[in-house]
């Protein structure tokens, strides 16, 4: 059995601990995310890991930390364990980051940003590449097991992060770039964050560009004109549930992370418009 | 972090409670099954969640209902949470149902229904589309988070149904409507209800439908012909298990939920038959 | 409610139990892992399931065997459920091994081999085919649910092997055949075992035959011919991580379980060099 010199962590089964969020693009198909969730077992018996998803398209680091985000604000304090990592064994940073009752943990290479502004303050962060409790050899493609695992379970069963890796100044964590919509009077120009699983088109618009637009004057129901590629346009209805628009009708609507997004009722928009990660909707009056 | 309000149900980890079931449709590429995960341990700390699959077919109700009903078959008491909600923000009603020792959560669009018959007697069933337990505001698109899971969650914790919404008759809830194979004298015709994750083929009849037909005279590995489209018949075995025809060949059997079906010895035979839902097979003897 | 007229195992939920690991061939996309773990809860209420990939290639035994080992090795003493089973209804045995510490369970057709190795001596192993805790009557064709899910939430609970089925010879379980890569003076001749998530090509070599090759006398960053494909050769760096290469080149490296891989960075390899299980790569000097 590999691995595994340091003593184990934790006072055992039992209550006090922290539940472990568990994100990644390891996918289903191989025991990559398993092994992460058997060491975690094995430096925190009876830890609660709650997976998030694994299904993050690989290396895409921009979607995962959108995910996270999403998991961050909803959660009661937790572990976060997110590894999305295409710069595994280069000298990027892994840290543990302590923001306000959550501990966040993964590379530092935009994942975290998004979530560690949603945990709250304050903000304490630690570069743990040289983590006492990390599994011996190190790999240097799969920190997810060797050293991020541990880390997590340390931290779920009340090791300090100080005790787990050097102080970093927090606002030396990468931040993530997102695209900004653009809203001029009559005219919404959006880019695609990404297509979820129903195929609907999530924008880099909200509340705010909602607000700023003439959308804002739009009733519920009304008519929008959606031009999703060059000179190809088409009528969408402006609403809030995909039932506003006839079945297999385009509506857009402000989702439940409060992104304006463009769905079809009952049908997939990112395949029918063909249209995916960063490409571009302008949105105007019918 | 986003709303929850509300006072936290339970008593803390501990025994007593029961576990939750979870099937949805919302797939393992996006983070909504995992903020349903996570809003149910903020609400029930500790809770047991078991996966029952996420991978439904987006908005296929009948799917749902019928992975449900093995779910639910095979399950001590639980509380069964099910989300494929293609109405999710019209006026179809969000229920829970407590049935035989079990209670289960979701839409009241058929998906229950064949759980709550599995789950057995008495059936007492109560619209908690208002209920105080749920995530304020409650968006339009996610009533698996905002309604379905803190309801789910509240049930776990040991709160009472009756607490959670107001009454509703039983006999008023969405039943689910399935294709029904004909037998004739010597010819049984059925239909695909879906293919499963192996490519066998589960169709609407089972052991009445055996018994009443010509195959409950046939003995184990007698042949039958099988046909699968307009004019295309193949040979298959009528057996008990996938290596009742040689390698390759097609086995007709009643599988593991009594369902007569259609596989290959080691193959896929949706692949080879290209059959898919509600797609027609007929039987006949060799 | 069908099935288990059997007495229920164990002592109920609390401490003292082992985790239930758990890896299958049955996908996602239907209720098959689910119901086994609404088994094992059952049978053993308050059972840790943690899920290793239920995503193997449907009936490939020895890439079940080969991810098996992986999550052993990593793996405090637990019960290990694993079902890759195309032989499913003929007479192959079912077994629960007790090996160093661990229980693993399954069928036995060479999925277990690896992780009985690596889980340690001593070495019991028992046939449960017949094992009084199987659930009534016994499907012939999902044997994960009705045999080998209620013999592992046993062996958590604590009941022992010898009272689950009858002992066999360790010596006489089935084994899994590997391919085995040619090394030569200037040349190694290597087989895919299989693709990872990311496209990385996992070889049939490792430790020694690097070791034994001209790999061992090459620096980090030295390059190497790789042939693909016949007549196909690309160039590739010799490194220990994805980033020893370009961005879009190709690095041959030993990955995270010790095996020669071969990788893009920030690519797809198997796609790329459109190749799978069981091809064929030769790797020479530059």
């Amino acid at each position: 059995v590999n691995g595994g010199t340091q003593p184990e962590s934790g006072s055992g089964p039992g209550k006090g601990r922290l539940p472990v969020t568990f994100l990644s693009d390891f996918g289903y198909e191989d025991e990559f995310a398993g092994v992460c969730r058997i060491v975690i077992e094995r430096r925190c018996p009876g830890a609660r890991v709650i997976d998030v998803t694994h299904d993050i398209p690989p290396g895409d680091v921009r979607r995962g930390a959108l995910a996270l985000h999403e998991a961050v604000s909803y959660s009661p304090p937790a572990v976060h364990l997110a590894v999305v990592d295409p710069g595994v064994g280069t000298p990027r940073r892994a840290v543990a980051v302590a923001a306000g009752g959550h501990f966040l943990v993964g590379p530092d290479n935009g994942l975290l940003a998004l979530a560690v502004e949603a945990a709250g303050r304050p903000v304490k962060a630690f570069e743990v590449s040289r983590s006492p409790v990390r599994l011996e050899p190190v790999s240097r493609t799969f920190h997810g097991r060797d050293l991020f695992s541990p880390v997590a379970a340390a931290l779920a069963s009340g090791v300090l992060p100080a005790d787990l890796g050097d102080p970093v100044d927090p606002d030396s964590l990468e931040g993530i770039g997102l695209p900004a919509a653009v809203v001029e009077p009559d005219r919404i120009t959006a880019h695609v964050l990404y297509a979820d699983r129903f195929g609907n088109l999530v924008l880099d618009a909200g509340a705010p560009e909602i607000a700023g637009s003439f959308l804002q004057g739009a009733g519920p129901g009304s008519g929008v004109r959606v031009e999703t590629g060059q000179g190809t346009t088409s009528d969408a209805r402006f609403g809030v549930t995909f039932g506003d628009a006839a079945e297999g009708g385009a509506v857009l609507f402000a989702d439940s992370s409060g992104r304006l997004s463009l769905a079809l009722n009952r049908g997939d928009a990112a395949d029918r418009f063909a249209l995916g990660r960063d490409d571009t909707i302008t949105i105007s009056p019918a």
